[in-house]
């Protein structure tokens, strides 16, 4: 999965053939061939006999379990995925405020600072990002909220979040005003964080449309 | 799965024999066979050797994407299902008085009224008025919501709608205010009409949850 992303193998395009792969991972044929076998099972990979192995969906269901990335238009189905998310999100932050445990507060003050730290290490910090709003979804203690929640937000892998390396300051000032709030119980500070932070990230694509840039 | 619900055989319990439901549904064996094959592959039933059929969850993953039917708590969960509900549905409405072609609030009007003729004459409309919301999300022109309301919306099956029994007059009266506020275009008046709907709804679920009655 990882070699398909990092080099932007595309649905319908070709992987290098078992013997490349095992040069380039420096690995058995068979580790490949094995590998090979998972991802066709997950609907990734698809063998043609002859013709070699090609990508039919860069996703797993895991991964994007609305299917998403059969979009072509990244930039307009990310909007639509925020319109949905400013429809659910900062209600369920405001929940959280209500009726998060001093655990829980615990817990998402660690992933805050956990993010916070990768996002200024330049590191990868998307995964952690989407732990983070999982686990305020858990903290809301609505038991549709937290199946629904990482069906939308597990979206968010599918675009390259372009948004969130130009939104540094801003993720992080929101994530703590969030973070604040649910730890002094206080659902109106919850909701309004919650807004302005998907607000900053809302607007940043509304520039990338208005741009015409490509968002990969 | 009619028969499964119109006997209210839960999870864990017992089917009758092969014999027995041949002669109930006037079928040869080998059809009743066929049909507990398809439903154990689809994870409703479990055919134990020698002990008989079982069934292991009266829903099927297209009834129940979100597997609500787990919880023993229905009316809490019904509950937290129209708290995700009136975060969603109000705005989607809205969204729906602004993007709806005439096309769709023909469609619309064609599923309010055949909801309301099925309600009139005490047949089972639960089926019909998901159609509704699901169109109503569909006009809504934004992907994820369509992607998202079905698993919502199909949620509802798994609770029996008692509910909606109880509320005849209201709920024909709301479906059509929401009707008529999208086919005019009006998103603030389809938004409120939304509001009172799922409000009814709501409020009669907290009545039963306070009677402590059962809803099956």
């Amino acid at each position: 999965m990882k070699y398909i992303h990092d080099n932007n193998i595309n649905s319908g395009e070709k992987i290098p053939n078992e013997s490349k792969l095992s040069a380039e991972f420096n690995a058995g044929r068979s580790t490949i061939r094995e590998a090979v076998k998972i991802l066709a099972s997950k609907g990734v990979l698809k063998v043609k006999q002859g013709a070699g192995t090609f990508v039919i969906n860069p996703y797993t269901l895991e991964d994007d379990p609305l299917r998403l990335s059969r979009y072509n238009d990244k930039l307009q189905i990310a909007l639509e995925l925020f319109d949905v998310r400013i429809m659910l999100e900062p209600e369920i932050s405001a929940l959280a405020a209500l009726n998060s445990t001093e655990q829980d507060i615990s817990e998402i003050k660690n992933l805050c600072d956990e993010v916070e730290k990768l996002y200024l290490s330049g590191k990868d910090h998307v995964k952690k990002d989407i732990e983070f709003h999982k686990k305020i979804a858990t903290c809301s203690k609505n038991r549709v909220v937290e199946e629904l929640i990482p069906l939308i937000i597990s979206s968010v892998f599918t675009f390259a979040n372009v948004t969130h390396k130009l939104l540094l300051k801003e993720t992080i000032e929101t994530h703590r005003a969030i973070t604040e709030a649910i730890s002094h119980h206080d659902p109106a500070g919850a909701r309004c964080a919650m807004i302005m932070h998907l607000t900053y990230n809302r607007q940043m694509i509304l520039k990338f449309i208005e741009g015409n840039k490509d968002l990969k």
